[in-house]
């Protein structure tokens, strides 16, 4: 499998996924905004993850996750091609965060459409599957570490099949214990909106180690 | 204290003060959009519910809730008259839900500014807090129906002392477990755009008695 962005988000996914003796791909970007250690440092410790080009790693993988910041996601997973995710599932954990107005950040894209109807949109043939974009990257990979990790993961895509595999593949991967399918890729409007929350709940707490429990 | 909005919200807060002995009136609206029975005939199973017109029971009301439907609350808040709001503490149900898209509804407001904003800016001179908005109306006044009851509850407003007391109300009132306070009223759009994520949990499991738990 491929993981598209090597921030935090990225780094944990795939670094997570070679200890689980995946073979994942990381794709090369530049030094991160923020002033982060290049990855090429990082991956002294993950040596199984390889680094390659966007369209090449993407054309050998089965599988694709999306972890880049943000809107610029849309470039990112233009330059791998359209070719080389068709027919593929794409995990889009993104987040359409938008900081230019403030500390508090808004979201480019909310309410009437949202990042993964637009990603599936660009790429028609890929099958987009939202999840995982509203935890924590730690939180992300290893849910349990938290209070018994009964927390509920949404899962949202146009193609049920693949939504099955990725509800598969969060309890396998990750041990999510509550995966809840929302159904087509429009639901990721309610998943991507539950950002502004994550923030605010982080501000009034000063702990970024939470989780959702949807108690029913 | 008064209740304003004679709706399955409006209802379910005001039954249940009176049920705990506080006076509580309830504005006198037209019968609903939805064909419901009008107020009047559920007011026989509770009479000491009070039905006055907008200002007169304001005026009279220590606390004011805000129960009315969507966007259109800002209508119904105006008739109460801002004097008769001064001082006093305004606790912000209302969701700003748009039905004119289709069956899924999105919000008239939200990710830059909030219906509980807009109340505050209308009526700066009331102590505005929102809360209670994104869970079904049998869960806001009695969570320990469900599961033992520790949900999270959020509060937001730009009072600290009115926020205290409405968390201490929630508490005492319905009480809920785990009161988390977000901070000044900008972060009910946090809360507000949970909505369109409880529409969705809905859809998908059907069945409206759930609650959230931030796990922490």
């Amino acid at each position: 499998m491929h993981v598209i962005g090597t921030g935090i988000v990225g780094k944990t996914l795939s670094g997570k996924l070679a200890t689980l003796g995946h073979q994942a791909t990381l794709a090369r970007t530049e030094p991160d905004l923020f002033g982060k250690p290049p990855v090429t440092v990082w991956r002294k410790d993950y040596p199984a993850v390889s680094l390659e080009s966007f369209a090449e790693a993407v054309g050998g993988a089965e599988l694709v996750i999306n972890a880049t910041l943000g809107i610029a996601c849309l470039e990112a997973l233009e330059a791998t091609g359209a070719a080389n995710l068709a027919g593929k599932i794409l995990i889009d954990v993104s987040n359409s965060l938008d900081f230019s107005q403030g500390i508090l950040p808004s979201l480019a894209v909310c309410n009437d459409d949202s990042l993964g109807e637009q990603v599936q949109r660009k790429f028609p043939q890929a099958k987009v599957v939202k999840t995982l974009n509203a935890v924590n990257a730690a939180l992300m990979i290893e849910p349990n570490q938290l209070q018994g990790g009964r927390h509920t993961m949404f899962v949202a895509g146009n193609d049920a099949e693949a939504r099955a595999e990725v509800s598969g593949y969060l309890k396998e991967w990750f041990s999510w214990q509550d995966v809840l399918d929302l159904g087509n890729i429009t639901h990721a409007r309610g998943m991507e909106i539950l950002l502004p929350l994550w923030i605010r709940i982080y501000g009034a707490t000063g702990n970024p180690m939470f989780a959702y429990r949807i108690v029913r």
